[in-house]
């Protein structure tokens, strides 16, 4: 990473407590951690950006066009997606000069004040890319140049910055019917198994999403298992899990709109699926089979040891003209309240008490933390809390997250922090930020006398890195 | 505004963080704030104690018996409604000696410990009114003493009152079949419209509200449009709005029980409104006819520009026997939980991108904030989020407020302080309060390295004056 | 109480706000409370275990075998529980040697970083039985030598332990068949009626609960009244209720499920317990007949005068194959989403405004406290909003709580500290830790210039001592 120029220095202790006795002891905790290596479990960085290893093109396409945070902040004020340059699927026209996109985030900036999106890109801006001021409306061609010149530099490459950053674990999300040519690739070029894909079949578990079909067709062809009745989606399903795992996955990926894991009498099962087949299911019925599925999930994470992830609660694409124009993922996927204990109990009885089995549920609405998540999980071996994540996953949010959970789940039953992020210059921004958030927590239990400082710098390092290590170790 | 006494002095530096370093900072941005003008967008002022701009009476009448969040206080320990000056509509007794109602509120004072109540009427008594000593069983009667003279004065009347606490701006909440004259007397007065209607048409949004129908036969007359049936009823309100805007509204105002949107075909909103008018309507109807009005508020709003303001979720009147003896608005008015995200799509799909229309959404229910409203907020050019209110404009909510929105919706999709408050002398204090929490969350900021000072002061600024200009600006 | 040895002291300071300036202030108030006498009005200490005073027997049965908190805790991360001492109801064989017990427990230490159950265990292990080590793989044979001598000695017998943590008063929870015999031989021995039983009928009022009709037969054994029909068994009710009162009993304690308070018409009322006799009651009409004798708990309140606790939403025994091994009570309890405003709209119109009926409600759904409780509790002079208990008696937590509640409800609608323990040892601990977060909170309120010292310092008395001794005292 570029050492930072005199014209723009963070605060070395930026997101540390105020208070100078507690900050004194935050940034011994935060010193023991902050050089420890990237384990970075839940993401959703392409394979191929590292496959391909070439240089990032411009700063709006490494930045900007991307990061649905970024640009939903922007068009909440007002300007339109597809002057930001975001591509339209309706033939409407879109910004291609990506000076021009700069331009506007840059002008823009005030918006982030008091963001987590502000936090990152000072630290990738400064510290990632070394560059010499902060985005302004004056300073927008400066900085695009500056940022221009340094993104065709070697060291700047995706695999490069993947060293620079001290990963040493990057989990991807990919479809069940991946071929995982990309994972496989990479490990030979690497020597080892770095990049993990993670399984995520959520396409194929939601009978009338459109596709659907296409999509088992799909899984039928790259599994070699015809997936014409229940029985054999099952199957087909196992040989991906077993195809995941050889190529390093650690986990599966699960982000339903609702908890619930109620088991499907296996008839119904095999009724709704050839319903499904011919078009014919009807909304309960999909709900039904979309809960039933993350049942047999369960009972196949612990046949084969994939650690399940669970995060529930989001209704995608609230604005249907959004979606038309511009696709899926452009921040208009809003949290709706979730409900845990009912949810989960089937689960939870049958393979919570496993010790083969490990989930980490997420969720994007912080009012289950106390009432719910830490009690399951301070409870169910089989059961992790995961990080506050995606909404949740910015500076007070991790905060009240800790002084939510830890109370009733102790440190010791959360996953670790995952930084779920597509854009591969934010991991150490992310990563960074969750350290030092977690050392200000424990530096307040060392200053009102709950925890001794050696104990502290422990748990650091444990939430750090060993914690994620841990979580996501592959269950026998 | 008085001096204050050598007596009683508040703290200065009250309700600004704790710790000196954060402290100094916040002291640093409140002195910027503090003296910007007053944009008050939402209350409860009623105009005619401007028009007629009488002396206020005694302290009973300006402090005890208007305030319900005082008198539920005292309630809810025991006193009874009717021994604190309460009319009651039954024909129970009830205390008529102002002197002996204050004496009741004094020696209580105990109780409002920790309350925001507390807070505002120190501000109001020492620093407005300049009174010596705080309240108390002993001082009762000198405080009394004192206030009445103070009242009596020239300098102390409402609209002496509004020049001295540097109003820029006042809204009031009226009736969507008043006719406004007050508000053109006094703009004839004062030269320009500083006191603005709010149109808020609630009463005849429920059709089976007791009521109704004299309530659309008030209408009919003010408008001028016989509404007897649902598209002349929809005339009449385009009409009013339209009265309404020339008197210098800037915003409607919806009390709803839930934030239902969903958009009634025409033909059964016909059909409802006439059943409505023959009294037959069920309840499930005139649910239905609620959700749907607010969806064609939003359309008239996207076609006027008037500010559409929704608070959802109280559950009004929640004891029979006190709605029976003292009437409504007694501080038994509870709220219940409200959900956003599904109820709002239907009128954010339709207006939500549309920059002629501008929403701006309050909630009693602080579990929303961060799950619901900051994403809506964070994404839609359409949506402001509220500032805390009713229940939430404390010193911990309001703090709690920024720290679970601004991260998710950035400061900017917030609308600014509102005050919602009927009591004119309060204006100043709550007003006050706001600024000086805001400062205090923007301190802690630049305390932690997130934010530079300049931009802190900028954005304070901005919080207490520009933002509620902007956020209520006419859409056109 | 032991001195504490050089080897082990605690923070004096443990628990107050690190901040110097605040926390100068807190430990002015705590000063002031920290050696008020102790008045537990809601508890689970057995009454036969202060009547047999005998030495307990080792450490395990002490401090691991009966703390679910802390079993849970181990249990989460892999130990099971027959391997901590808890006895089988189906025959697995479990661990009964104490001292392997201890061990397991000592090398888990690090397990509770964080927790409330280290706070109260280092206050118990090293206030009240003077340890000269804390827990750990290396000392955990020490530790248990020490313990077991300790325990063996006279001070340490139970109510030697109650006269040493200064208990003024302590309520025992009882079942409605209850005979009462220990409380009077217990208040004859110390002549006076310190230790008060509770009245919970819970058994009673569920009437599909396995064993329902036996508890019923019990019933009508111990208060002489046939409880054949509805009527008889309210009489039965009422008889035991005036036992109880005999007994020095103040309150009743109520855990449902869901709050609802929906009185029953009589003629359904003496259907669906004809129908549970039968056992023939439907799910439905179990619900209705629990809501409905929560109204007619609250109507013998009002004639009676013991307080009406109640505390819903805990779903029990969630995982089945626990319940079945251990039986309930062993962590797997997890709170749901409960509803207040609505639940308790019944009981309040009829009880709420009655000077003679007084209910407390706790819950472990910290969501309701601004939204619903404290707008109720600060209304309805009836009702008073219970402490944090149960998940939410944690550090944090209570912090949260005052937070929470006392801008809307105040202080003194809030009923003081319960703490809700089965572990007479850890009473003193509980207390102490409630009183210290008070403090901390009242200090900050100084701090920012809301409240003055003196008052503060007589707030934190009333809330550690003369709240709880006024919430439960006799209503007539």
């Amino acid at each position: 990473m570029s050492e930072q120029p005199p014209g723009w220095t963070l605060d070395p202790d930026r997101a540390l407590p105020a208070e100078p006795g507690v900050r004194a002891l935050a940034r011994e905790i935060y010193a023991a951690t902050s050089r420890l290596p990237i384990v970075s479990m839940h993401g959703h960085v392409e394979v191929d950006l590292l496959v391909q290893d070439s240089a990032f093109e411009n700063p709006a396409e490494l930045f900007v066009i991307p990061d649905h945070y970024l640009v939903r902040m922007l068009v909440s004020q007002g300007e339109s997606p597809a002057d930001l340059g975001i591509p339209t699927h309706d033939g409407t026209p879109f910004e291609t000069d990506p000076r021009e996109i700069w331009r506007r985030f840059c002008r823009n900036w005030k918006l982030f004040r008091g963001t987590p999106t502000r936090y990152w890109l000072e630290h990738e801006l400064a510290v990632v890319f070394g560059a010499p001021v902060p985005p302004s409306e004056e300073a927008a061609d400066e900085l695009y140049d500056f940022l221009l010149d340094t993104l065709s530099r070697e060291e700047f490459r995706p695999r490069a910055l993947l060293d620079a950053f001290n990963v040493e674990l990057l989990a991807t999300t990919d479809s069940a019917a991946s071929t995982l040519t990309g994972h496989r690739k990479l490990a030979e070029t690497d020597g080892r198994q770095r990049v993990l894909p993670t399984f995520r079949p959520d396409d194929l578990l939601h009978i009338r999403r459109p596709g659907w079909a296409a999509d088992i067709r799909e899984l039928s062809e790259v599994s070699g298992i015809e997936a014409g009745d229940f029985d054999s989606f099952l199957a087909a399903l196992r040989g991906r899990r077993a195809a995941f795992l050889q190529a390093g996955a650690r986990a599966t990926d699960h982000g339903h709109l609702s908890a619930d894991t109620t088991p499907l009498d296996p008839a119904d099962a095999r009724e709704i699926y050839a319903a499904g087949l011919r078009g014919e299911a009807s909304p309960a019925q999909a709900d039904a089979f979309a809960g039933g599925m993350l049942f047999e999930m369960a009972r196949m994470s612990a046949e084969d040891g994939l650690v399940m992830q669970l995060h529930p609660g989001v209704l995608r694409n609230h604005h249907r003209g959004i979606r038309t124009r511009y696709g899926t993922d452009q921040g208009f996927d809003i949290p709706v309240r979730v409900e845990f204990t009912r949810a989960l109990q089937p689960l939870l009885n049958s393979f919570g008490m496993d010790p083969a089995f490990r989930m980490v549920v997420f969720t994007t609405d912080e009012t289950v933390y106390s009432r719910e998540l830490a009690p399951l999980a301070g409870a169910y071996p089989g059961l992790r809390l995961g990080a506050p994540w995606w909404f949740l996953d910015s500076p007070e949010q991790m905060r009240r997250f800790r002084e939510s959970a830890v109370e009733t789940a102790g440190f010791y039953n959360t996953s670790g922090f995952v930084d779920d992020t597509r854009a591969l210059a934010s991991i150490p921004a992310r990563h960074d930020l969750a350290r030092r958030i977690d050392a200000g927590f424990l530096a307040r239990l060392v200053a009102e006398g709950k925890l001794g400082l050696d104990e502290a710098v422990e748990t650091g390092a444990d939430l750090a890195y060993h914690l994620p290590l841990q979580s996501y170790a592959p269950r026998s």
